[in-house]
């Protein structure tokens, strides 16, 4: 049976906006996902809020139903809230229908299986949430094995993180580490590790791509540094026709990650 | 001569600050752009701002010097400010180098000549000013004749956007007008009009895309009224592996004029 709270100084409230922070998220080693889509996303993966924070009007939903039944028989909370303190924990002005607190998971290297898919998605130093989210959603359409994350990149719990990858947060693994962890992994099995790169004269569409391929994408404002593109198997770049040199990070990855799924025939 | 201020109340500084509204952008028809790379940008196209605030400790800085001089002599003016009313400005805690203060452009379409390029992007209803400003960034790449707007999109001089285009802004020429004026002027004379869509078997590597592509794009949330859908030459979808269904409207924009630019032989 949900419990009610009104009060936007309940402790719980509180806890539960702190997470919007990543001091508090790495404490608490949980994280907020909120929409009906996403939560509903996570529960087919098998993820179920610990809180779910939902508004009376949006009780009756049967997916709002589902959710509350699902997040109270693994032993979660489900809290009947208003949409005043719906709207503080999402950060908009026009909050979802429920908010989650979920409890952080995370993936190594050693627990990858490379021969499950063909594309895996490497990218180093990334600065912007948006585009870490955004990455993953396209790894999710691709069929990507998952998501390595190489040295100090944001997080991929943050609010942003996880709004912008509508749900392939839960559904493509992430896993973070440092540059020489992964070299180590990788050289220990097969795998072409490909750069996006400006360095380079090969077109992007003139390779054909072996399974798996570990496509590097670089840090927003830097590319790749050099160590990195020397430990490359192949270098490949886009065509850019523009006054510009540059894509977007996600833009780029997700050209490239199309054209990998092409090329094996996919 | 440069003038100088640092006084928070100034009404120069208030005048510029409220330019990240849209109503005080939309009365003054004035925009701001920030930071070095996107003004030289700017420059190299023939745009100036009216009014350059920089810190003094840039105003050494080759490029700087020549922004300023280049905002003096077309009449505008140079500002010497303080590292914290550049923060204001640009609304970051690390400011740019630079801002400028524009007066807005605008583009009709019946200014376009349709065959200068064989790529020209069209969105409908974009919601996110990232995503626009990332289409637009893409569109610089690819080479594209032009962003056509349609129907109540964000504002392409909104402060997110234009940051995200990375300067495209100012060499892109970005069109608004509504679905009727644009099938008119479109059917007026040759062109494909080609939009992404979810309720097509056509996979988007299949055609062979005549020149010029017209490529549509749908809301991020809702994608392409069906009256659009059927006013196209061709449906097309990328494929999707994944739980979701879709892609980000920037990222399925860029996979797409990517393909379109190989296909045409680019």
């Amino acid at each position: 049976m949900p419990r009610q709270i009104t009060a936007f100084s309940n402790p719980l409230v509180k806890y539960a906006r702190d997470l919007r922070d990543k001091r508090h998220r790495r404490e608490a080693r949980q994280f907020l996902a909120e929409g009906l889509r996403i939560l509903t996303e996570a529960h087919e993966t098998g993820r179920v809020p610990r809180y779910l924070f939902f508004a009376p009007a949006s009780a009756q939903h049967p997916l709002v139903e589902r959710l509350i039944v699902a997040t109270e028989s693994s032993g979660g909370e489900a809290i009947e809230t208003t949409a005043d303190i719906l709207a503080k924990l999402s950060g908009k002005e026009n909050p979802q229908a429920v908010v989650g607190v979920f409890d952080e998971f995370s993936v190594s290297l050693e627990m990858l299986d490379r021969g499950k898919s063909g594309i895996w998605l490497v990218a180093e130093r990334l600065r912007d949430p948006g585009n870490l989210g955004t990455i993953l959603r396209t790894g999710d359409a691709v069929g990507a094995g998952g998501l390595i994350l190489i040295g100090d990149s944001v997080d991929p719990f943050s609010v942003e993180a996880v709004r912008a990858s509508m749900g392939a947060l839960f559904t493509v693994p992430v896993i973070r580490c440092d540059w020489s962890d992964f070299l180590g992994w990788l050289r220990a099995g097969p795998g072409t590790l490909v750069g996006l790169s400006l360095q380079t004269r090969h077109d992007y569409r003139a390779p054909a791509y072996p399974t798996p391929t570990f496509l590097l994408t670089g840090n927003e404002a830097q590319g790749l540094p050099e160590e990195y593109e020397a430990a490359c198997d192949l270098l490949v770049k886009l065509p850019m026709l523009g006054k510009a040199d540059s894509l977007n990070a996600a833009v780029a990855t997700a050209v490239m990650a199309y054209q990998v799924l092409a090329s094996q025939g996919g």
